[in-house]
């Protein structure tokens, strides 16, 4: 097998950060996942990254993902075993070994969770994920889109307690472990969506742990020279800058087990005059630009700290905060209308058709 | 193996009117649960009742119920299969041959939802439940006072989702089951509390399918006999009768998956002048008479029309409706200290001690 990468815990600095670039403000504290996954590596040693395509047709896959709102989830530091605990029994349920581990999503404390799961079971990771960024529920995965049951599924919490999900689709799956992780105190660690490597192939948005390592060094690099380090991101992603402003007002609750709200932003400098509003549920789901819809869900919207282009989560952001907003195109599979059906603005209440408004 | 009866379809009647009798005005509409085991009967041939003690101390013997408020599982009446699917997933799940079934509680619909699965499966029910009344949470069963684990359990729906849980105590087994109910719906069905011969011979409520039927019967040979039935059923139950009036003013609502709530009563003919306050959380649970505490839980509280003698559950209460109520001493298991700490007064948030506060 070829090993794209071996990952040590320093490593995971720029994959923490490049993941939270790539979480749309959602995803839960990179910082958290990011001591997580080192603890995991100092204690077991180094994790292969490799490519999709290095593995068998009848290889088992399984992605492991911490659910809740990221406000909890970043008071509640887990240990990481129950993510290990939960791994190892959908594993014996499914009676076979399973060959690698997968990202859920490409964001904050999960694009560094399964390292954890990688580390402790010496298993390779899978350099890609189910969304090519951050969603707020369970069935918004590529997965869902090629057929692939979220079910049987294993959820944990930090107290000993454990489920094991059988759903009709996978949208009852996340209606009901979203019941459970509320009941739970607010976040679970959950295997979910095991799949061949047949179907990884198709489903997998490939490459995403890369890229969140290349959006880390870039950061870093851009510092090191003193380069603009927004700059150096919106290159590196193909981005475009919608906004330089600074927050004004964030209307933030936990509600149903997610974090929901709305902030506002007044322009500074070349946006002087003008206003931003950003609607989120775990994710910044819309970017509205003086009153005109400017970017929707599935097109990502990150925002980045203006000077140090820091990524800024929805949780994170206070009063006063200069930020710029960035606007990305998504993945092609979020495009058809099966992915504009699972997580186009609609699905999220927003009356509004999904197109590219934005113009990069 | 000495069986104690066999029931048949026309058996039915007489249990669940004694289940209702028994179920404090909660458990579900007996009518519902009638339904449903007297088609498996029918279908499958009659139950064989036994007692308890005809059982090797190695013997499996598996508790099944139908969880949800009352209100909800009358509306959205299962079709069985799901009781006795939830079953055989537990069997599966342990590994090991079940023995036996058993009540969870002697109440309304689950003092018969047990025969579906007896029927189904040719198994015996044993004679027995684990309340010798019914409760409304999951872990106030005198399994638990024995150390019994309500897990592993399996919960199905009617939808087709089913979840296994494995808690760290039965009070977590409750608060996370209940989530899964209201979110399936507001019902669902259950198979848990798996325990050996030897520990359901100390743990088990002895005889109250029995006494069901027994009080359906002495029900039906009081009104054919011209005798009052109300009368009779106190006689058979050395149970009080503490109020006569009529229903003034019912509050209830489906709060957190219960039916809960608080029913006024103006006296009539003897009670004339006075009044009655029954709190019910699915159950009645305490007994104001002129504002002085008069019944509490573990002690049973039950509602039988003036007329008929027909128990009424808390659902089933309008304005205008003639009633007696009726105390009865709780079954000694509950009034240890565990006993109170898991089903007194105090646990529902009723600032009262126990104390036996009626006459008998």
């Amino acid at each position: 097998m070829e090993i794209l990468r071996t990952i040590c815990a320093a490593d995971m600095e720029d994959i923490a950060v490049g993941g939270a670039i790539m979480g749309t403000g959602g995803g839960g504290d990179p910082y958290v996942g990011k001591l997580m996954a080192q603890e995991a590596i100092k204690a077991h040693g180094p994790v292969r990254l490799v490519d999709v395509d290095q593995f068998p047709d009848d290889a088992l896959i399984v992605p492991v993902c911490m659910m809740g709102a990221p406000t909890v989830m970043t008071e509640k530091l887990p240990q990481g075993d129950e993510l290990v605990t939960a791994f190892r029994s959908l594993e014996k349920l499914l009676g076979h070994k399973i060959d690698a581990v997968l990202c859920g999503e490409a964001g904050g404390v999960n694009s560094t969770t399964p390292f954890v799961v990688a580390a402790a079971t010496g298993l390779p990771l899978v350099d890609g994920d189910g969304m090519g960024r951050a969603y707020p529920e369970l069935q918004m995965v590529t997965f869902t889109m090629h057929g692939v049951s979220a079910t049987p599924m294993v959820l944990c919490d930090d107290k000993g307690n454990s489920l094991v999900l059988d759903t009709v689709s996978n949208a009852w799956t996340e209606r009901l472990a979203r019941a459970a992780t509320v009941e739970m105190g607010g976040s679970a660690l959950l295997a979910f969506y095991s799949m061949s490597g047949a179907v990884a192939k198709k489903a997998v948005v490939r490459g995403t742990l890369t890229l969140c390592a290349e959006l880390g060094r870039t950061l870093r690099e851009a510092k090191a020279n003193h380069l603009d380090p927004v700059e150096a991101i919106v290159e590196r992603l193909e981005a475009e800058v919608i906004f330089h402003g600074r927050v004004k007002d964030v209307d933030r609750r936990t509600v149903g087990g997610f974090a929901r709200g709305t902030a506002r932003f007044e322009g500074v400098e070349e946006w002087q005059g003008h206003d931003l509003r950003l609607d989120f549920q775990n994710e910044f789901l819309m970017a509205e630009r003086d009153g005109a819809v400017l970017v929707t869900t599935p097109d990502l919207i990150t925002l980045l700290e203006a000077e140090s282009g820091l990524p800024v989560t929805a949780d994170s952001l206070r009063y006063g905060l200069r930020l710029k907003a960035l606007a990305m195109p998504s993945n092609p599979q979020w495009l058809t209308p099966a992915g504009i059906a699972l997580v186009g603005p609609r699905y999220f209440g927003y009356d509004v058709d999904y197109r590219r408004y934005f113009a990069r």
